[in-house]
């Protein structure tokens, strides 16, 4: 049972930015993670270098290279922690090309369990996720309902420096919540036999 | 193990018409529970007489009589089968005014799990079910995802009598899947010690 | 041309309580009107009064007389104003209800044009407002896009003093401009020939 | 005003797929309006050649040379006609990326008119609309609200032929009615002086 219960997550950032604040709370999350977590390993995963979902690069079943590395990456994994940034009300390009790529049959995804973190103005990219999850539906992920986390990144006080890297107490321990919640929700949906 | 095993379903219908189709699902889906589901039994409750949400109702903590008999029973259910037709593209009054009581703390619908299923034209009540899904995620539902259930209430071979009785057995056996899939789901959340 | 020039706003509420701090934009708007916007003018409409949306109260097409009542006022209006709380991440009943007994044929709401805002805590009501703007697709209402008017009721300086008035220089500017857009707008669609 | 009065769309489509049903809305849509439409062009633009967006590309305020080429077509339309399919319950990422790009400082999107029209299972593309129009709030469109298309594509009678031609006539003619409401939304929302 020991080794059974680490719950291996795979973080996937919504930006594509260097610095981006999204890509910092991931970042946050991994250390948060390694220092004070027990049993779940979090490994982010890259979505720069798919391209643009199209059928027509679906040859005879197989897919394009780098959307296969890919979409093991989500295979192997027991649930998922997005950084999903609100760009124009909805979830961003990137993360919706890699979502539809893992989606394709076999669907990757399927019954597997997630949360959402995002940094943003206004409501912290709060309609995003309410986007993302309706897209969970078909996908078959099964979202976390609480915590929620929203980070304000533009109100005082400063939530991240000038590289991105989270530095506020609070919002890490909003993170931590997460995490723990969502380790939580895995397990549980683990536990049936 | 064998007693605590039965699932106890709470049907909840969106429409107050006496031969809604809604309840019609409702009426269905009772009575394939009864002839062929083991460990689950539904029990159908009425959302008439609640009056519309108002904290000015609330008087020192409790609730007008009718309000405190419903969240009596959705407190005692283990999850939730919502009959949600669309009206304008949503969920409807009497069903939200429902939940929004039953919300009130302590929130009664709290951590259990929920399907929907719905008949009606266009999508068959389909965008009523996103907004519900939404709406769940605040009071800590945790919907099934597949199979979702539209019933194309209009278009040929009829499914529903003119009585509002479903008679079209493919729809039937539908119906059945969404419970099995909401025990199933039900008994996996539960199983967590 | 000048006397057709009156914009004729009907406000709605979605909170029934009598200190709503929604209820209370809409008097600071109604205030704002008659002082210092030329060519509106704002009646505000109780929804309390209606029964629940059952088609079986409709009697050869005619409906429950409070219905035709508040059917009337939507009919005559050219615009409207929502003050529009979030609800468990949705609409409230109340509003819903009221939305749904004049979209009964014929649909009274149909071309006209509205503009939503919201106060409460969170997003300040944010998510209420995209389902609204769903429903109005159906029932053909063309919303004002910008600006959008959350208020945060809860965060300080106080937005409300005890009564629910509306005490926040900043934000009387912001529900200013709101109803600026919407006369612009209603004239804006008004102005076809 | 004659030579005004021609209202110039451009028509994006979210499948990079050659014999896309959802391409083959866009191509119909043009023939319709060159043979029956007076005073509406339609021009297609290609999205496949854009780069996913991210803020590190824009560089002293220039975007790069494929999204200048594509931000001048937005900029030049009165108006838009999206065929946008559903993937996994939302809009595709090619037409999210395109339309985050043009949204950049300064939105040239902003206060035009447009019309969705999709084509696909299930919904025939429906649960993309409402995502779509939800983006179109921060970006400043004005949809129409009716008539809303969506053609459900694997439905008999066929809708298309192997080539992603439209060869249904009453969906030709529901494809018409679009346009034409586009049309006239647009020149009305253009009348205000």
């Amino acid at each position: 049972m020991a080794a059974e219960a680490v719950i291996k997550v795979v973080a996937l950032c919504g930006s594509l930015r260097e610095a981006s604040y999204n890509r910092g709370l991931l970042n946050a999350a991994m250390e948060i993670c390694k220092d004070s977590i027990k049993g779940m390993e979090i490994e982010y995963v890259d979505l720069s270098l798919l391209p643009f979902t199209n059928e027509d690069l679906e040859v005879n079943g197989t897919y394009p290279s780098e959307v296969e590395v890919f979409r093991k990456k989500i295979e192997e994994a027991d649930c998922f922690l997005f950084a999903s940034p609100e760009y124009n009300y909805s979830v961003t390009a990137p993360l919706k090309n890699a979502i539809d790529w893992a989606s394709r049959p076999p669907n990757v995804w399927a019954d597997k369990s997630a949360a959402i973190v995002s940094a943003g103005g206004n409501f912290g990219g709060g309609r995003a996720h309410y986007h993302l999850r309706q897209i969970g539906i078909y996908i078959d992920l099964h979202f976390i309902n609480k915590p929620e986390l929203f980070v304000f990144a533009f109100e005082s006080p400063p939530k991240f420096d000038s590289n991105g890297v989270l530095i506020h107490e609070e919002t890490k321990h909003k993170l931590r919540s997460v995490l723990l919640a969502l380790q939580a929700f895995a397990l549980r949906l683990k536990s049936q036999v």
